[in-house]
C-alpha cells in the first residue's frame, strides 16, 4: 500500500504557478480531494486542491477529461466517488496528476475550459467533505493520555492499566463535525466546583481544543465482520485535520461513568480537505516500539510503516489584536496506537463501519511541553497560562479567540498539506 | 400534544379482524409506521401495521386513498415522511384510521386494492425502520443505576454524584442498530480478570441484554440552538423497544475513562414498528417526584404529563428446549428523567440532532428483582442465576438463546403495542 508511483515524484512541477511554492500546501505531490460551491454555481462539486486554486472534477468529467464511470463528481460528499474503490482513487489521482504537469499542454493551453475548470479557493466555500456516519475518537497518545492522567489520577500511576493493552477509544457525535472556518459557539453545561453543593448551569469556563488528525473510511466492514490488523489501511482513503473542541469543566462533571458527552458533542471540526493515504505514502514511517507486546489481533507485521510523519502546529489569534501566536508544534509519527490498530480494535468485536466514518486520532501530544495539543496540558489546567505575542495571557480560549491548526509532511522541495482547520469562539448564547 | 382526537376512541373497531382481538399489539387505535419489503416487492414501502397485517402506503396513495405531499411511502426509510412534519403526521394517521374504521366500504369493499393494499405480516420483512444518523444512549433508571453503583462500587454510596443532577446519556454508535430478528454474533474482545497478569482476546463471557425503549427524533436542531424543555416533545416522532446488548467483562475491562465502547457496539436491537407521540397521548403520566429539584434548564411545566405507561417484559428461550422464561416485569412510567429531559439536555451544549435520531432510555429496571432490565442485575453478576422453565439455568446469555421484548400500553380493551424486539445469539467468531 505504500508503493511509490510517477504522482509521487519529488521533481514534478505544474502549470498552476502557485502549486510549485515549496512553503505551501497543495503542491501537485499532494491532490487532495474536497467539496466546494462558488457564488456562481450553488451545486456542490468535488474537487482536488491545486496551489491556491480549486479543480472542478465534474467539469473535467464533462468535458471528457477525466474519465471515471458514473455521476459521482456533482455530489455534496466524497462519498460516491469513495465508493468506487482504491483503484478509482488512484486512477482519478493519476489523471489529475497528468492534467497537472508543467508539460501537459490539454488543459494549461485551454483557456476556455481552464477558466470553467479551476477555481480560485478564495472564491470557493468549501463544504463538509465526506457524509459522516459515525465519528469515534480514539486517544492513542501515550503522552497525552500521562498527562492527564497525573493531572486528575495519580502521577505516579499515570496511565490507566487498559491504556497499554487498548487503542482506547469512544463514540463521538457525527451531527456536529463541521467543516473548518464554522464559528462555535461556547457551549452552556453543568459544572460543578469542589466548594459548590449543587452544579450551576451557565458558558463553559475552560474551553479548550484537541490537536488531532482523523482519517476516512474508504472501504466498511459488515456487521460480524472485523477486519483483520493487516487489511486494516486498506479501509482507509485518507486523513484529515480534527479539532475536537472539548469543555474542561462540563467534562470534569460529566463523565464519570460514561464518558464525554455534552463537553465535546457541541462542535468538532475537521479541515476540508481529504488527502489520500497513496499522497501520504512517502511519508510513512515506524511507528513507536509497544512495550509489552500488543495482543495478537493488534500485531503489526515488522516489515510494513504504520506511523505518517505529520508536523503540526496551532496557533491562536485573538480578536482584538489578530496577532498569531503559536502555541504548539509537534508529529503525528509519534501516536503510540496506529490508524490500523484502531481500527482493527474497533471492528474487532464485530461492529461495522461505512464510506465517510471518521476516525480521530485523539490528542496529539509530544515529549516537551511545547508540544502538548491542548491547552489543558499546555497550560496544565490553568496554572501556567500561556503568554501570547500581543501581551495576553490565556488558561483556556477566550471569546473571539481563533484558532488554527495546520498540519504537512515535509517532502525535499514541497510539502503535502492539509489546508487549514481553524474555528473562531463565539459567546454562549444568554441562558 | 397529549390531546386526544377520534382515532384514539376506545369504541373504535376495524374490518381487519385481527385487529379487534384484545391482547394484540395492533388495533386501529395504534397504527405505528415501519418499512417493509415481501417476496414480490423488493422495492421497500412504509406501512402501518393493522391486526396482522401491514397496511401499504405506498400502494394506497397510489390508489387516491392517502393525500400526502410528496413520494414518500416508496422509500427505504421513514424519514422521508417524518420530515413532512408533525400537522403530516397526524393528517395521515387520521385518514389511515379512517379507512380502516369497520364502517367504511372504501377499502373494505374493494376487494382488488385490498388484495394489494393489505399484506400480511407472516409474508413480509421488516426493515430498520429510520435512516439513524445519531444513537445516543442515557442511563435514566434510578433503580438501575443504584443496582450498577451497589454492585460496582460502593453500595453505601450508589449513586454517582452526577446523576441526580443529570440526565447521564453517552453517544452509542449508530452504524450497527439492527432490527429485531436480525441474528447477532456473541463478540469478541479483551478482558482481564483481577487474577490475570494481562488480558485476553476472545468470545465475551458476560454477554447481557439491557431492556430499553427509545425515542425518535421527528424534528431536528441546528447546531447552536438547544431545545428548551417546554419544546421537546414537539421533536419526538415515536418511540420503539430497543434491547442494547451489552458484553459485561469487555466493558469492566474497557471503560474507564471514556465509556463503554466495543461492549455496545456491536449490535443494538429495535423493534421494527415506530409507535407515534400521537398513539401513546391516552397513555401519559406524570413521572416520578425528583428530589433535589433539577435545574431550571430541565425543569418540567407541572401540568404536563411527562411519562408513558409502558408495560415491559423480557422471554428468555434456549435454542434447545423451545421454551420461553419470562425474565422480567417492568414499566416504562417509573424513570426518573423524562424523554424530554434527556433531550433537553443533549443539546444544551448547542448540540444538534436529525431526523431519525434514536434516543435510547438506558436499562428500565424496577424495584423489585423481577423487573430488573438486565441479566447482570437479575443474576447480580451471576451470583445468583436464572432459573429457566426448562429446567436450565442462566447466568448471562448462552449461544442460541433467543431474547425477545415485549412492550405495550394497556387500554381499556386494547394494547397499544411495540411488536417485538427479538434478537437470537449465534457462536463467536474463531479467534
Amino acid at each position: 500500500m505504500n508503493t511509490l508511483n510517477a504522482t509521487h515524484n519529488p521533481s514534478l512541477t505544474s502549470w498552476v504557478a502557485a502549486a510549485n511554492q515549496p512553503d505551501q500546501d497543495f503542491p501537485i505531490q499532494n491532490l487532495p480531494f474536497g467539496v466546494f460551491t462558488t457564488a456562481s454555481q450553488a451545486q456542490a462539486h468535488v474537487g482536488v486542491a491545486i496551489g491556491d486554486a480549486i479543480l472542478d472534477l465534474a467539469v473535467l468529467q464533462q468535458a471528457g477529461l477525466i474519465n471515471v464511470a458514473g455521476d459521482v463528481f456533482n455530489a455534496a460528499s466524497l462519498n460516491l466517488f469513495i465508493n468506487l474503490g482504491a483503484a478509482v482513487w488512484s486512477s482519478v489521482r493519476a489523471q489529475v496528476s497528468d492534467l497537472l504537469r508543467a508539460d501537459n499542454a490539454t488543459l494549461r493551453d485551454n483557456a476556455a475550459l481552464r477558466s470553467q475548470a479551476l477555481v480560485a479557493q478564495s472564491a470557493a466555500q468549501m463544504l463538509l467533505p465526506v457524509e459522516i456516519g459515525g465519528y469515534t475518537d480514539f486517544y492513542s497518545s501515550k503522552e497525552h493520555a500521562t498527562n492527564v492522567g497525573s493531572m486528575f489520577r495519580d502521577p505516579k500511576n499515570a496511565l490507566l492499566p487498559n491504556w497499554l493493552e487498548i487503542p482506547i477509544g469512544y463514540n463521538g457525535r457525527a451531527s456536529s463535525v463541521i467543516v473548518s472556518d464554522t464559528p462555535i459557539r461556547r457551549p452552556n453545561g453543568q459544572t460543578k466546583a469542589p466548594t459548590q453543593e449543587r452544579p450551576e448551569f451557565g458558558p463553559c469556563k475552560k474551553l479548550d481544543i484537541e490537536l488531532e488528525t482523523g482519517f476516512i473510511i474508504g472501504r466498511g466492514n459488515a456487521l460480524g465482520e472485523p477486519i483483520r490488523c493487516e487489511n486494516a489501511e486498506q479501509h482507509i482513503f485518507g486523513m484529515v485535520l480534527l479539532n475536537d473542541w472539548s469543555a474542561r469543566d462540563i467534562q470534569t462533571w460529566e463523565y464519570v461513568p460514561l464518558g464525554p458527552f455534552n463537553s465535546k458533542t457541541f462542535a468538532s471540526t475537521i479541515s476540508p480537505w481529504v488527502v489520500t493515504m497513496e499522497a501520504l505514502a512517502p511519508f510513512r514511517v515506524a511507528t513507536p516500539a509497544q512495550e509489552p507486546q500488543p495482543l495478537s489481533y493488534l500485531q503489526h507485521k515488522p516489515e510494513v510503516k504504520y506511523g505518517v510523519d505529520i508536523q503540526l502546529e496551532v496557533q491562536l489569534t485573538p480578536e482584538q489584536s489578530q496577532q498569531a501566536t503559536t502555541i504548539c508544534r509537534t508529529n503525528f509519527k509519534d501516536m503510540y496506537w496506529s490508524m490500523a490498530q484502531q481500527l482493527t480494535h474497533h471492528t474487532a468485536s464485530g461492529c461495522n463501519t461505512r464510506i465517510g466514518d471518521l476516525m480521530g486520532s485523539g490528542t496529539i501530544s509530544g515529549a516537551t511541553p511545547d508540544s502538548f495539543g491542548s491547552l489543558l496540558e499546555l497550560t496544565w489546567n490553568g496554572a501556567n497560562p500561556l503568554a501570547l505575542t500581543d501581551g495576553s495571557t490565556r488558561q483556556f480560549i477566550q471569546d473571539g479567540d481563533e484558532l488554527t491548526i495546520r498540519g504537512w509532511a515535509q517532502g525535499a522541495n514541497y510539502r503535502v498539506g492539509f489546508g487549514l482547520c481553524r474555528g473562531k469562539i463565539l459567546p454562549a448564547l444568554a441562558v
